[in-house]
């Protein structure tokens, strides 16, 4: 098969289309013949040397994908071969091949096309797993959503108002602002304007109940000074840096609390693995994207062999929503 | 009646007992004829003018107590005069009567008496509310306990075997490291020693699930370092300070959190609030006091009028457990 490697840790250009051996799937895994994959921020620090996969994982990037299921490994049940699918990779879906544990599939949501789908796990399980399983959002709670125009943040405003809370979002242009409205926040704020005064005009002063940050240390601060009493900051990307100064007295007067999470690192089973968050976001998520409330967010579909130049646009900045790295088109042609 | 009156913020020495007016039970409040209250941290902090209490909260200290249902306000159900009770207070304890809202009593556990159940609710409910609901402490799981010879300590050492999981307790000489190895600890550690180190030799390298800390910035680089893949540090005190530095890099690569809490600060109502904590507490920490699988530990029983004399002790260090204020003796002789 062909699949992109990364021929040495640089700029998108080290990102080349060649020839590599076949996956196999393992005990409890399939193999996806790829329709689509998509872009996320994780496949450029990966890109740039500083996000090794993790042991046991594809040197392939792409951490999610659709397609068909193509063969199946021993000990797979409620799968067959021909199924469309979409899954959460640990990598390898920049492919036109991947093998992947049969936990991590996920059927294609009623009404979303089977290329649309390649972009929708990462971002999906990311955000229901940290806004309802770490963050324990509830209805009638605000979330504050950092970078709302982006592939996570456009899915997370969604999900923050199918699950009945008030959602503020920041960005940084006046077209993203739109965006994040258009998608649904009852509020947006340009993250050159000071967070807390802008938080407490639109709380009278109560703060938010949950936000989620890419940022991490500069952002620390303002975020928990803008949570709300028994408030929770989930930290996803340490955009911002890693080390700032905190200040514990600030938190526990309000009872808050600081999550960090990634989704990559997590082992296949247990309760905090992968396998589990696919399956809450099939229950729980997948219903909600099914009838039509929550909607794939796509800037733009590249053919697969470009994904250097979907990496220079992510590099660019201003990509809203998903950048789709199509592998085949959804008849079978290949479009790498 | 006769309460406790904080002349002014100072020393052990600024407690006075003398006379208040009678409470009075508003509605949804119960009276309760206090048989006997117990000191806490909290306490002595808000002696020393630290930790005024919490708006509408008597000025009286005393965050728990033990006694007889003495009047009924409009609304209460559920209990009746006489009823021999336990209680989590806002503040009021140290005194002959105390009102408390209704969702704060507790029956006295089986097996535990009158006296004995005065200083176990702030204890139990900080216990549960901390490893249970926001600690998620599960079966298999290890525990580290810091400060295990103190009242939350002894408490949290008992109900960490209980719920199953390993724990290691820390304590600063050795009688007290053998107090909490009496109590149930796998492992005592000196709180002399280097935490990561003792942790990593203690579980493989693996680090420990849970950390439930009193200290805040002094230990909070050793607490996030000696933590496991997925692990919770939870902070319920600041005797170590408030400001420190934070590696958020350190966190989230093995997916770590920390949360703040207090109960005192809690309202009364709502999901976090003091009557929820209460109600888990007795469903499911009760019956394992009932069991006798977690026992009251009582340094010693001072007669209410002394509270300087206890609060003296606990400045001093070295109290083993709670100490137990009396107001009357169980037969209703006033200790005071």
């Amino acid at each position: 098969m062909y699949a992109i490697s990364i021929r040495e840790p640089g700029g998108p250009e080290v990102l080349e289309w060649v020839e590599h051996p076949d996956p196999e799937p393992g005990e409890g895994e399939v193999v996806v013949d790829v329709v689509a994959s998509a872009v996320n921020r994780a496949d450029v620090m990966q890109r740039q040397g500083n996000y090794p996969p993790p042991p046991g994982a594809s040197e392939i990037p792409g951490l999610e994908c659709s397609g068909r299921i193509s063969a199946l490994g021993a000990g797979v049940t409620g799968w067959s071969v021909g199924d469309e699918v979409c899954a959460l990779l640990a990598g390898g879906g920049y492919a036109e091949k991947v093998a992947v544990p049969a936990v991590q599939l996920l059927p294609v949501p009623d009404g979303v096309s089977l290329t649309d789908a390649g972009g929708l796990p990462e971002v999906a399980c990311t955000v229901w797993s940290n806004l309802a399983m770490t963050g324990h959002l509830r209805e009638g709670e605000t979330l504050l959503v950092h970078g709302g125009s982006g592939g996570i943040g456009t899915h997370a405003i969604q999900v923050g108002k199918a699950l009945g809370a008030r959602v503020i979002a920041t960005a940084g242009s006046p077209e993203r602002l739109q965006t994040c409205l258009d998608l649904g926040a009852d509020l947006a704020i340009d993250y050159h304007d000071d967070l807390k005064t802008e938080v407490d005009k639109a709380t009278d002063d109560r703060g938010v109940d949950v936000i989620l940050d890419n940022m991490g240390a500069s952002m620390l601060k303002a975020n928990l000074a803008s949570l709300a009493t028994g408030g929770r900051l989930v930290i996803i990307g340490l955009m911002g840096g890693a080390k700032t100064e905190i200040n514990l007295g600030a938190m526990l007067g309000r009872r808050l609390s600081i999550s960090t999470t990634t989704l990559r690192g997590r082992p296949v089973e247990g309760p905090d693995g992968k396998g589990a968050i696919v399956a809450a976001t099939r229950d729980d998520l997948w219903p909600l994207v099914g009838q039509g409330r929550i909607r794939p967010v796509i800037h733009e579909y590249l053919p697969v062999a470009e994904a250097s130049r979907a990496h220079e646009a992510l590099d660019a900045g201003g990509v809203v929503g998903k950048l789709v790295l199509v592998v085949q088109d959804e008849d079978g042609v290949l479009g790498g």
